[in-house]
């Protein structure tokens, strides 16, 4: 397997998902985003709301969320461990079609070493991100703040949990992007060059 | 003052100078490296050597360097206060005369609010930049692994030391760029392409 993959690591509110869609139509290549959730559910026999809640943060209640001290071996393989297992034959499976933009749910430590990636993370300030929210589906002033944060939270424990890559982390990426000051036109722009560089 | 400018933020072999130069040239705008260092000699009475050396970087030697705990209260106004205050006057002046590419020295931090930035990051993997160090300046391999590790650590150490911004982190730049993975000329593309979005 070495198709040319993007992966996108994205913020809630980021426009990283869309930023991911306009790229890959721009590209002529597959979007895996609806059709990764539903072989997902295909795979594990579990619900595509329930999917796309679990599949990429932490459970949202319960004393130990978000922490480093979370410990699986407490409760043994978890449905969210179960959820992890079909994600990641799903991805793999996916991949090895062919080139394409994956967004979310670990792609690019799943991929790591197994196909030629462009590891993208898309970001943007708290602020513009919540008025994003407010102003693409219609959250509350509150809600949106709220949900950003919590969002955040959730996504870098869920990654400390199943890989050993800290989210976020320059490091980690070949590229990231503040959609925030550059825009998504031009994260589109910057992605599409930096995919065809070869 | 409301030029376009992009500061370039770089980890010690990782070609973030040559980047800068060649988009500069690309760009028909001025680059500042040896002019700058030249004008902030001019400011503060030291030599380049002196500037090249300690401009960016906390020094080589000293119980306390590169840790949180180093308090300048402890010595008064250094040699390196004073040259930090030239550094920070002359690229004031430069940032003035219109758009242009300023490598290094915090540019960043003392321009913000101040210019109308592409805040930019460049990185590669240590052992990479190594090998550039080895190939371009001949340094032996055993120096450019330990060059690489030590100017690392002194350069967080001057970010920490005068300024709030956490160098290379995602979050302080609207770009960056793993130029190990990329390649020098898709950064150069890159970054022209995210100068001209306007």
């Amino acid at each position: 397997m070495d198709s040319r993959i993007i992966t996108i690591s994205r913020e809630i509110g980021s426009g990283g998902h869309t930023i991911g869609r306009l790229a890959a139509e721009r590209l002529g290549i597959p979007c895996y985003d609806q059709e990764l959730i539903e072989k997902v559910a295909q795979e594990s026999g579990l619900s595509q709301e329930y999917i796309l809640e679990k599949g990429e943060d932490t459970p949202r209640t319960g004393l130990l969320t978000g922490t480093l001290f979370y410990d699986r071996s407490y409760s043994g393989f978890s449905v969210q461990d179960m959820l992890w297992e079909a994600q990641k034959k799903v991805i793999l499976d996916l991949a090895g079609k062919g080139p394409s933009v994956i967004v979310g749910r670990c792609g690019d430590y799943i991929l790591q070493g197994k196909a030629d990636l462009l590891r993208v993370f898309v970001f943007a300030a708290p602020e513009l991100r919540a008025q994003r929210l407010r102003e693409t589906y219609g959250e509350s002033e509150k809600n949106a703040i709220r949900r950003v944060e919590e969002k955040d939270k959730r996504r870098r424990a869920f990654y400390r949990l199943y890989t050993d890559i800290e989210w976020g982390e320059t490091r980690n990426y070949d590229l990231t992007l503040n959609s925030g000051t550059l825009g998504i036109e031009e994260c589109v722009n910057i992605l599409c060059g930096a995919y065809r560089k070869e």
